[in-house]
C-alpha cells in the first residue's frame, strides 16, 4: 500500500492507521487523494489482515478540506454539462459523469461505508467542508480538544456533500443537522461533543491512543464475519421501513453465523476460554436482497 | 401581504417574522389561519425578498390549539364519508377529500416544509395541539421559559397529526416521541429542552432578538440557492434508503451550485472578501426524480 | 392466561405485568418462551381487557439472554439450509423457514411492536442478548441502578437479532448503536441511561411503581383507539420516506377518532369533565395502504 496523500500503518491486531499526509497543505483534499482513499476503502483495507481502521491527520490539521488552490475550474465541472437526476443515473459509470458531475466527496463516502469493518475518526485538528464530511461516513468520530469542525458550505454557496445529507440527520437529529449546515461555522471540539456529532474529547496527545484502544475493543476476540454484518444491518436496517426488512436480513445474517462463527463462540463462551473464529469479512454471506 | 390573522413584517436582511396574530383566542387556529398560513408559506413567502422566517405569537400564547369554539362538528368533517387509504389517494385534490378528509394541520406543515428556506420557531408561550404540531415542521425551535408543549391529543380521544408521527421521531428519538404522545402532558419549556425538542430556552424579551439573530446569522452573505438545495437534502436524505440517493442528489446540487454560486463564494473566499451572490431561491435546480 | 414461563397479572386499569418468570435460570430465553411470548402479544394482550403492558423479570435477572444450556443446536438450525434473500421472502411462512431459519427473537419482537398498545420495559437486573433486544421493541424503557444491559453478540460471533438493527438507531443514533454493538460490552444502567437507551433510572423498589404509574398516566381517561392508532403512526412514518405519508395516513387516523372517541373527547374538554370513551383498540380503523 503505498500512496502519495496517505500514509498507512497496520499492526499485529489488524488496526490500520490511515494518515491524510499532505501536512503542508493541511491535509487538504485534492484529486489524487480523493482516488487513494477510494482505492483504500474499497480494495486495501478489504484486505482480512486489516480488521478496523483508524483515521486521521498529519500534523496540526486533520483535513482543510477541497484544496482552493487549483487554478481555474476547481471543482472539475464540464459547465456544458446539464445533468439531470434522470441522466445521472442512467449514465452513473459514464466517465464524463462518474468523474465530472458525480461528487468525488460522495465517491469516497461511499467507499468508506462499503467496507464491512469498524472505521474510527481521530479528529486532531480542524475539519472542514469535505474534511468534515467525510468523517460522517466513519463510524464513530473522536476529537482532540484542538478539533475544529465546520459544515462551512454555505459560505462559499454550495451545498454540504458526500452524502453528509443522509449520514449527519442519522448521528446528531434533523434540528442539529439544519442549524450547522445554516450557520455554515466552524464548531469547536465541544460544541461538536455536545451537539453529539462526537463520541468523545480528548487532550491532543491521548486522542490517537484512545482511537486505537477502541478499535482494538470491537475486533480482538471478536468474528470479522459478525462484525461486519453488523455493520450492514445497523446502516441498512436503520433506513428502513419496516421492521420486518431487518427481520428478513438479520434472520439470515444469524443463521450463517449460526452454523460459522457462532458455533465457536458459543462453545468457547460454555467453556469459558477465548473464541477461536475462522470467518473473514471478505466472505460474507449475502443478507440483502 | 395583508392576512386576518397573521401580521408579518420583513425587515432589510429579508427576515420575515410571522405573527400568529389573534391574541384575544390566544392564537387558536381557525379555518381563516389555516388558509392564511398555506398561502404565507406557498406563496407570499416563495418571494426572493423573503430570505428566512421566524413564526411567533401575539400576546401571551404561541398557538392554544384548534379553536373549539366553533359550535357543531368543530372538524368540518362530512361524517357519512368513509374514506380509506386507497380513496384518499384517489381523490386526494378532490374539494370534498382536500378540505375535508385531509387534515387541516397537515396541509399547513406541508406548506412550511415546503419553503426552501430556514423557518425557525420562536415559542412566546403556550403552543398546544397543532400550536405544537406546527412547530415540527419549522426548522430549529427557540422558545421562551414561559413556553408550554402540549401534544394533547390524546385526552382528547384523537391522534397527533400535522404529519407530526414525520417530524418529531426525527427532532427527539422515538423513545421520548412515544413518552410525549402517550402521556398527552402539557410539558414546560425546560422538559422540551431536555428532550431535545427546543435547541434553546431565553428569557421571554431576549426571545424574539434571539430567534431573529439566529435567522439573520443564516442568510446574511450566504446564498439562498444552496441554503434551499441544503434544506431540501437533509430533510429528503434523512429519509432515504441508502446513501447512495443521497449522493445522486448532492451531485447535482453541487454541480449546480458549483458552476452558480459557488463560483463567486470561491472567489470571495480566496480574495478574502464578502461574496456577492445572485442565484435566487426562486429558481432552484432540479435535483430528485 | 397460563403460562410455563411467564406469569401476568392484569390490575383494574388494564394495566398489565408481564414477568418472565424462570428466576432460577435467570429468565434465561428459550423456545417456550419464545412460543409464549408470541401468544401473549399477539392474542392474549389484543384482549381490550388489557390497555397497556409493562414487562419485568422475576428475581435477580431481566432477562440472561438465549439460554446455550440446551445440547447440540441451540439454535435449532437445518444445516443443510441455504436460504437466500429471496427464498426467504418466498417460504416466510413454510414451517421450515418460520420455525427454523426464521430468527426467534424477530417473532418476538414483530409481536411486541405490532401490538397497539404501550409496552413499558421495567429492567430490574441483567438483560443480555436476546434479553437486551427484545426491550428493544417496547417503546419506553425504565431502569433499576441494578440493570446491566449487554448486546453481547460480537463476543458470540453471530450478530445483533430480533430487529434490534431497526429499533436500536432510532433510539440511541447510530453512532451510539455502532458503537456498542462493535464493543458487545455489558453496560451499567447508568450508560444505557446516558446513552439515551433508558428513559430513567430508579432504586431497585421503586423501578416496577414507577412503571406501572408511567403505564397508568398513559390510559387513564385516555382513548384506547387514539393511542393505538398514534403508536402505529410514529413507529411506521418515522420510517416513511416523505412528511405526505404521515399526511395520508394521519389524515385517516383524525378522520376516524374525531367522528368517534374525539367527540366525546371535545365535549368534555369543553364541559370541563374527564371523557368516557367507548371506543377499543380492537377495532382500530385501517389508514395505511
Amino acid at each position: 500500500m503505498t500512496y502519495q496523500t496517505l500514509s498507512v500503518e497496520v499492526d499485529g491486531d489488524g488496526i490500520a492507521t490511515l494518515t491524510l499526509d499532505r501536512p503542508d497543505a493541511l491535509n487538504a483534499f485534492d484529486v489524487t487523494m480523493a482516488r487513494e482513499l477510494e482505492r483504500f476503502f474499497l480494495t486495501d483495507a478489504r484486505s482480512d489482515d486489516v480488521r478496523a481502521v483508524v483515521v486521521t491527520g498529519s500534523g496540526r490539521a486533520f483535513c482543510a478540506g477541497m484544496d482552493l488552490s487549483a487554478e481555474g475550474n476547481v471543482f472539475g465541472l464540464d459547465e456544458s454539462q446539464q445533468p439531470t437526476p434522470e441522466t445521472l443515473r442512467e449514465r452513473f459509470d459514464d466517465p464524463a459523469y462518474a468523474d465530472g458531475i458525480r461528487d468525488t466527496g460522495g465517491r469516497v463516502t461511499l467507499a468508506i461505508h462499503a467496507l464491512p469493518k469498524p472505521v474510527i475518526a481521530a479528529l486532531n485538528g480542524p475539519a472542514v467542508g469535505i474534511g468534515a464530511t467525510m468523517t460522517l461516513a466513519m463510524d464513530i468520530r473522536l476529537a482532540s480538544t484542538r478539533a475544529r469542525i465546520g459544515f462551512v458550505f454555505g459560505r462559499l454557496g454550495i451545498v454540504p456533500e458526500a452524502c453528509s445529507s443522509w449520514f449527519l440527520p442519522r448521528i446528531v437529529g434533523i434540528q442539529q443537522a439544519l442549524e450547522w449546515v445554516y450557520a455554515a461555522e466552524v464548531l469547536t471540539a465541544q460544541e461538536a461533543y455536545d451537539g453529539r456529532l462526537v463520541r468523545s474529547l480528548h487532550e491532543p496527545d491521548d486522542l490517537l491512543p484512545a482511537a486505537l484502544e477502541l478499535a482494538r475493543s470491537f475486533v480482538v476476540g471478536r468474528s470479522p464475519v459478525a462484525l461486519g454484518l453488523a455493520k450492514q444491518l445497523l446502516y441498512r436496517n436503520s433506513a428502513a421501513a419496516d421492521p420486518l426488512e431487518a427481520h428478513l436480513s438479520d434472520s439470515l445474517a444469524m443463521f450463517y453465523t449460526s452454523i460459522g462463527d457462532g458455533k465457536e463462540g458459543v462453545a468457547a463462551f460454555l467453556e469459558k476460554r477465548p473464541p477461536s473464529f475462522t470467518g473473514t469479512a471478505s466472505e460474507l454471506p449475502r443478507v440483502f436482497p
